[in-house]
């Protein structure tokens, strides 16, 4: 009997009878579930999905675990540290999948109040959204599998709880709404800091409030899609799209990229690339041409195997990345040494199709970069680029998104397929102490070029019979979208993102003040007007700013809306404002708040952007450096990964004592979180600037891993 | 037996022993025949392709036809016109693929040499290129397929055509540098024009001249691949690709989209539309969803069915456009009036995996554009919004291409499929007398939002009870690299391509002449000084103006490179050009020459560039407009077209009647080329301004194809 017909058969043995039952393709988010409902003919035209989420609490040792499972509707918030208090269990974290298959035998995408049976029910905690119970909608529930649901009502569906209740084990119905509201109680106190002139400021903050704490659970406040508070979500940065691992880039972050693109393009230009475009299909015979680099990439091809109705006789590749489907075309344009260097840079997006479980920004099945391939008559000269291209890499992340990195040098492991040496410049998040690659600028060197591979040589042009053949230097230089997540992961808190002034499309918001019910149509036009015309003298001084005039929204709720999307300065005007000429300016980083004059008001402006941009970025480098600790000590390494550091050790560069250090630093202790840090320790860089350590003495210093001669500091991580 | 080894035989009865055989995957360009033989490592190291080229004399009636077989080596240009004197032929033309299947049972891929053997030998004239007899290299040629190729020497191949020869047919050996040298003494005498003061000008012209003219062979002088004289290659713009429709935009070509883009993008945000991005991919069902739409789509759309080595249980599409993978999120993210409208664009590559034959830039694979997406409230809100954006693509055209159009709506049979109304700006080839799409812009009306499809609506902000639900009106609109592709043809000529000045990445080149080989080092420096400071100062009032110092090319050489290039103004600079300070300017599209004094430059040249824009497109729109016939009777209507006209009518405007005319207007005689036009005549559009014409009299004025009533005037024409 099908887990659908075992659902039916049960919720008949008490006379519910479903809406709907259908079956569909699985569902892997809320977003593809209700994709799939609402593909099929059989769903009722409207329904809300039910969302069920197991915690587990912190419990002593040898005690029994007892999981909460809290059964709400898809939008309510479900603010775990309050739901905890009021149940008077600690630390509710996020269940692993291994204590969801244990209890349930299902995986996180299956999980439904369904699931809860006479056996189950006793050893759990259930809670029930109270507001399902009064509900008139029609509720989607998963009948045993992701790809599977029936349609009930919240009414059986509460018949269907309390028929498991026992004399000891009780439904618990929260009000999740007023749950919420105690727990925003602060941050709305906060607010009201200037309520004197705004009666409705912080009304009805805990609505619209990121739903995770960033320093609780970074993984929910980041990404968690059952989470429908999470920062990227609140902050209006992207959607999820219903082909896995892929994200729609919404234009509050593709604004951010155009602002990165438009600034890297002038400063390559400047160097003499030049922008082309070449397909985004790779022949099999030429992706492959290259040994070492096909092996780094084709598990993660993408394969286009049919065309309309017709079967290709070809499969064709859409790109990882471009060497080998530009390569063989350098190879014919490159004929004599005057067409050297060749710069070419293309703005594109390639595919990977990894498999392990993505990220936005961060591990996506898709992506934004941009990619440079540049060919040299020297290694001189390819030498030089690497380095220059870097150091604009580094100013990316350093001088527009406010995030300290680190440049390097990659080690033999983690250096580029195929290619001859890697830079890089390393992030580092300090919520999960974990490091992150930046961007990567390699040196092909003729690995590329060579006779066996795509025979891009010139003749020598300093050769008397001029007949010896120099085989081309090769450079590839890559930056993509990765960089926004990265920025949101370093910058955001638990109000939500926070955006480096010199990326934000909007950098300050004019929010109109002092608005009541009282307040006459004249009156408002005044306050309006005021607003529309500072946000225009702004512009006029080529500030990205912007007047809120949205009718039928409380000044509280502009100031929570531009809070999570991260603007970097706020100015409130209300009558007072006016009547004084002044505005009261409010930081997003820092919550500060100034009046300040409208006279001049576009120079203060812009003084206080700066400052932000500055304050970020030197708050973010000491965060950095303070976490970059040097060890000398083995038994010190891994306590300084646990307290979230990242490590540089003098090293002695070996891929087998990198190999050992990752297995000898991957966390002992069985993982709380299915998403927390597990993994060993990788090598992120070899720092270009070795000054802040002890120098290396050749034959002296050993490495702190296997004890042979080090050869330099290195900096390893737990790692993205 | 294989028609390898009916080759090998053949040629070992002569004792031909070829350097190597080899079968690989089929060519359909020199360029991918060459990848095949590359990437077999039995390839010799190093070797020439032969191109086998047929063409058709003009006959007289009834007289048997002769073939020309002309043998040469890839590289060398065949001057048909030439050619066709010296043989006492007339008018050659590239044979049809009928005349190459009855003659030789081959298509023009797999023609080689070899595929003349004792029975065809005497049917047809057979020439070779007389440098082949003299060469050293060893020449692949193609056995009885396109998969199949031999190398021999070219003894050798001249051995295996005497071997041929009969009393009466002999292979005519012609030497090809000569013929065109003859061919173009016209043109060299020209360039003499200004040869006094520059001994080198002029140098070598034939070498590197465009090897077909537009008017004589239009396909071949923009495509054919078979030609390496086409203005796309010679002119940088862009090269062929491996997969089959997809081709690199080189920098040349690029940079031109970057100017349309950086144009466009300004304006559209200036209307409050934003930049996204959404991920390439679509799934099955979501494509499928609205079904008119799909079918449209359908037959072109490639599929992704396998990731690394894991077979995809649910195949993914890649968007052929992307309507139904947004909507589905229009949907999610319009709840209220307050939310529109919502206006989004993306700069994407599309995928439409056409089986027709490609054409670079205006029928390719995989191609760049825009697409814009927007929702609205009212149906005028949108019906303005389609204008407002269709004014904008005949200012690309117009004002940046200086191609002019004629903005109209498209017919029923025409338009966007699934859409309400489609408006389009539509362009005039001259050369070949057809129209070709612009862009277009559509009114989706709520065919897209009803509930039945993606269900996208609000509440009616002025319904009393608010709870009326009102289905958004959508628009979607798209301009493509084919811009690119239209501007070749409407303005480039014999020499090479026009770029009209404001989107030609470089618009004034300085070219240092009078250097010779009594040029002292000194003398030469300050030539070169001054070239690259009047580069400078032109550079310094935002001119983009180049100095080509190049070393080791003569004036001569550079002068036909930027011709080639289209550059639209030439500075010479010599001796005595710094000693009257003035400097000869060059247009490049009409070949006046005027000195001008260095005095002011960058305002006399900036002025030479406006005027040179304005030229160009008043030139293009009378040619336009003279070629737009109003008809009023049926028999006028295909000798229009004939004598490369499109024409207007009073319409019907019933789709049955379209069809006839297609059919009706379908060239009766033989193509006497394959690539020669030869569909019926497609309806254009329907110009917004009919005040052209005599007012369409309801009731009165019948249409000129079925008689009925006519509704307004119609564009018809044969189309790309």
């Amino acid at each position: 009997m099908s887990s659908l017909d075992q659902v039916t058969q049960a919720l008949a043995a008490l006379s519910i009878k479903p809406t709907a039952t259908i079956s569909h393709a699985a569902a892997n988010s809320p977003a593809s579930w209700k994709d799939a409902l609402s593909a099929d003919i059989s769903s009722p035209k409207s329904f809300e999905l039910i969302k069920t989420i197991i915690y587990k609490p912190k419990t002593a040792k040898n005690a029994t675990t007892v999981p909460v499972v809290v059964i709400v509707r898809e939008e309510t918030e479900t603010a775990s540290g309050a739901l905890g208090k009021k149940l008077n269990l600690k630390e509710l974290r996020l269940a692993s999948e291994d204590l969801l298959s244990e209890f349930f035998a299902l995986d996180k995408n299956s999980l439904s109040p369904i699931a809860l049976n006479p056996t189950i029910f006793p050893k759990v905690t259930v809670v029930l959204d109270s507001s399902i119970t009064l509900s008139e909608a029609v509720f989607a529930i998963h009948a045993g599998s992701s790809s599977d649901t029936v349609f009930i009502s919240g009414k059986d569906l509460v018949s269907y709880l309390k028929s498991l209740e026992t004399a000891d084990a009780k439904v618990q119905e929260v009000d999740f709404a007023a749950l919420k509201a105690e727990a925003a109680a602060p941050a709305a106190s906060k607010l009201k800091d200037s309520s004197d002139k705004v009666p409705s400021k912080g009304e009805n903050p805990i609505q619209i409030a990121i739903g995770a704490k960033k320093d609780e659970d970074f993984s929910a406040w980041y990404t968690d899609v059952s989470h429908f508070g999470v920062v990227l979500i609140k902050a209006d940065m992207l959607d999820y799209y219903n082909v896995s691992g892929c994200y729609i880039l919404k234009p509050w972050s593709y604004s951010i990229w155009e602002i990165i693109q438009r600034w890297f393009d002038d400063k390559i230009k400047a160097l003499g690339v030049q922008n082309a475009y070449f397909p985004m299909f790779v022949s099999q015979k030429v992706l492959e041409r290259e040994k070492d680099h096909i092996e780094g990439f084709s598990p993660e091809v993408a394969w286009v195997t049919r065309a309309g109705q017709s079967e290709l006789e070809e499969h064709i590749a859409i790109r990882p990345t471009s060497e080998t489907a530009m390569y063989p075309y350098y190879s014919k344009w490159i004929k004599s040494h005057r067409d050297l260097p060749l710069k070419l840079n293309q703005w594109n997006s390639v595919v990977r199709w990894e498999f392990k479980s993505p990220q936005p920004f961060i591990r996506t099945r898709e992506f934004l970069w941009q990619e440079g391939h540049t060919a040299h008559l020297t290694r001189e000269e390819a030498d030089k680029e690497v380095l220059e291209i870097l150091d604009l890499y580094r100013r990316v992340y350093e001088e527009l998104l406010a995030v300290p990195v680190i440049p390097g040098v990659k080690s033999e492991k983690e250096k580029f397929a195929g290619g001859l040496y890697t830079t890089t410049v390393e992030g580092f998040i300090p919520t999960s102490g974990r490091g992150i690659q930046g961007a990567t600028s390699h040196c092909l060197g003729t690995n590329f070029s060579n006779s066996n591979m795509f025979d891009i040589f010139v003749e020598d042009p300093n050769d008397p019979v001029g007949k010896a053949k120099i085989y081309v230097w090769q450079n590839s230089w890559g930056l993509s979208t990765r960089s926004i997540g990265v920025m949101v992961m370093v910058h955001g808190d638990d109000q939500g993102l926070v955006l480096p002034p010199r990326v934000a499309s909007v950098q300050a918001v004019v929010v109109p003040c002092g608005i009541t019910a009282k307040t006459t149509d004249e009156e408002r036009k005044r306050i309006n007007d005021k607003c529309e015309e500072l946000a225009q003298s702004l512009r006029a001084a080529d500030i990205r700013a912007k007047a809120d005039l949205r009718d039928g929204y409380t000044p509280g709720w502009k100031f929570n809306d531009w809070e999570q999307k991260g603007v970097p300065l706020r100015l409130e005007i209300g009558p007072q404002d006016i009547a004084k000429n002044q505005t009261l300016t409010v930081r997003r980083d820092t919550g500060k708040k100034d009046p300040v004059s409208l006279e001049g008001l576009p120079q203060t402006v812009s003084a206080l952007l700066e400052d932000i941009q500055k304050d970020l970025f030197i708050r973010a480098k000491e965060t950095y450096q303070e976490r970059v600790k040097a060890i000398t000590k083995w038994e010190d390494l891994v306590p300084a990964l646990d307290n979230k550091n990242v490590v540089v050790i003098p090293w002695c560069e070996r891929e087998q004592c990198e190999d050992d250090i990752k297995e000898r630093s991957a966390r002992a202790a069985e993982p709380t979180d299915e998403r927390a840090p597990s993994a060993g320790a990788k090598s992120l860089c070899i720092p270009f600037d070795q000054s802040k350590w002890d120098p290396v003495e050749p034959g002296k210093t050993k490495c702190v891993a296997c004890g042979q001669d080090a050869k330099r500091w290195a900096m390893f991580g737990r790692s993205y």
